[in-house]
């Protein structure tokens, strides 16, 4: 009896690996500069969870909601969500069309589980927990959609058209991790139009969705908001908007409740539903009072450390774009003069832990989060990776179109 | 594009059903007759969950463990689960044997998962699930072993070893659902040679393991003890032990190393790991002074039910035994006179819901689920069913044998 492939080729995420190195290095990096380690590698959100949060966990037990939840999730839990997208503009959507789900992950992992074996297209650089985890555990295939840089990660159009016929579904993240890129409603209304015309299922991932730091110029848009499409799952957490990763609760949407009929069935057969009193808790914490206030705050607080980030960072980008236009990313091109792992290595000797491109399926640059860490270590953080940065041009600033004319 | 097998053939258990139905016809009968409906096809805990376990999640949100689990299970979880382990007489456990899981359904499908397609042997009757979500969901096929009635639910062993061979995995559960039989720690030894012999492996489902009512003389035996067989994976809940089935959240441990670091990328591949706040919870609640206490109460009621079961239930088993051993289930014949689905019908009639046997792979006979109902509602609900059963004998003293020499 052998193991399935799918089992054998899933791993750790390089991000686990950094982490690790990092937590053994970390101590002796600061005993020696008597500097703080810069933890910029974790997409964790370090920020502590509303107060309600825990009070409403309080009362899902005082209520007695421990027994085994609904299949597909609670009634008042899906009436919760529904209530959230009617208010942010996407109508028509009854309990039918949901299931709850152990986060945005399960979400995903059902959709590509559901279609085993599919042809998955989507944008690079890509969330890494697609290329380590979710396309082999499904035995799916990943067909890379470069975004150019150049243009601000723009979409290349006739890229994305010819590469969306051979695929069955398209993977969509907006806000974008890692590029902090917010795809506009023209460019996700474009997409919608393309999957439709090649009968291509699309699937997105809004884990970002309340962290848009625009002033309401883009603003997040959602494909589910014109009901003429209706090939489209929608994948969502409230990891990011909660701000407790740990909580694991999430759902996914589509107008189609065929595909909502047959992932309620396989999140009941791996785990049986997701936990009641953790709906009971959330669907409380939606609509509490202080619930908008709270995210607000969140919010603010995360772009002053994006704003902090982009003001301390002393290089140029091509893109021209320093600051994230939404989640907690920043991609960031290595020194042309180094390869991306001894960049990496650099910047860990320095005292930095970031990704590497790779782990994201774009090599030659590296992704910092700021989500961990205070405004203060940010700016101390940009500092020194600029420094790390010039000292590798060899004391040129650091920008690559500076260097490329040397 | 297809949706995968395993998605198209996975259902919704027939207990569902029977509960959906009993839920529309139940007012009616109530209020017809002016006698409660008694809801004997329910697996769900009916028993407060212990105060400790709310104030321990009070904990987890005051101490902030509500950020992203360690993949696996948080080390504290896991030390919670070896002590458990090592007080119950399972020793050599360490953190790599251990991944925490979303119930004892996860645990369960991480394994069937790892080896996508095996052949599954089991005895039956066996619990639904395994017909209706586990096997198709992993594609895996089941072979039954039956095992005897007539004998006390006994194994036929020249059957199962003559099935064994032709099998990758052994599924066995004890106590077990739907019979209430507890096996023998001579019968596990004797099962546990057996899969050795074959390479086969042995998956234990430990639900119930807290649910023993025999005053000492059966107990719980678990093949870990004998630390020469090491081929074998247990799977746990908290969901009877802490009266929570809604936590979901248990464990499954292994000698094979292997083997739990492939169903920990699993777990994290589906859903990102086990709640953080749940697993924290959890481990204070395992360790608290007064769970002792709570477990052996919860065991009095849980037994003093199925007395009141035993007692009122006017027909003679074939088994010789009326009263179960274990869980909270007695799986009873079906009036020779009746076809299963007629029975099940007429019960409902009564205002009685119970399982055809036939959703457990044996036909003939229905499950009665003891735990969701009061002692006085067991009485009332044992005396009405035993009516029923009078009936269908057309006045016969409710025993298939004498019947049978009418």
């Amino acid at each position: 009896m052998q193991i399935s492939s799918s089992f054998r080729n899933i791993g750790l995420s390089q991000i686990v690996a950094i982490s690790e190195q990092a937590r053994v290095l970390a101590p002796d990096f600061e005993s020696r500069t008597n500097k703080p380690f810069i933890y910029f590698q974790r997409g964790e959100v370090g920020y502590p969870a509303p107060s309600f949060l825990a009070e409403a966990f309080a009362e899902a037990f005082a209520k007695g909601a421990t027994k085994y939840p609904k299949s597909g999730g609670e009634p008042y839990f899906k009436d919760a969500v529904i209530k959230e997208m009617e208010a942010s503009g996407v109508q028509g959507i009854d309990r039918d069309n949901i299931v709850a789900t152990y986060g945005g992950q399960e979400g995903l992992q059902l959709v590509f589980s559901m279609f085993r074996g599919a042809t998955v297209a989507g944008f690079t650089p890509c969330w890494s927990c697609m290329f380590d985890n979710l396309m082999p555990y499904t035995d799916c295939k990943f067909l890379p959609v470069p975004l150019n840089e150049e243009d601000g990660w723009s979409i290349d159009w006739d890229l994305l058209e010819s590469t969306i016929q051979n695929a069955d579904i398209f993977y969509f993240n907006s806000p974008h991790n890692p590029t902090g890129r917010v795809f506009t409603s023209g460019e996700i209304v474009i997409l919608s139009h393309l999957c439709a015309r090649y009968g291509v299922l699309l699937v997105c991932d809004d884990a970002y969705k309340e962290l848009i730091y625009d002033n309401g110029t883009i603003g997040h848009y959602s494909p589910l908001y014109d009901r003429a499409f209706e090939n489209i799952v929608v994948v969502n957490t409230f990891s990011k908007s909660l701000a407790a990763t740990g909580l694991r609760i999430g759902y996914a949407v589509s107008r189609r409740k065929d595909l909502i009929e047959r992932m309620t069935l396989g999140d009941y057969s791996q785990t049986a539903g997701v936990s009641t009193p953790t709906q009971y808790a959330v669907s409380k914490a939606l609509v509490h009072p202080d619930r908008k206030k709270w995210l607000a705050t969140f919010k603010t607080e995360m772009e002053s450390r994006a704003n902090v980030l982009a003001e301390n960072l002393d290089l140029v980008f091509m893109s021209g774009q320093k600051k994230p236009q939404g989640a907690f990313y920043l991609f960031c091109p290595v020194p042309s003069t180094l390869r991306e792992e001894h960049f990496v290595s650099r910047l860990m000797s320095a005292g930095i832990a970031v990704v590497p491109g790779s782990a994201f399926g774009t090599e030659g640059y590296v992704r910092l989060s700021f989500s961990t860490l205070s405004s203060a270590m940010v700016e101390k953080g940009a500092k020194r990776f600029s420094e790390v940065y010039k000292n590798a041009m060899g004391g040129l600033s650091a920008s690559r179109d500076e260097y490329v004319t040397v």
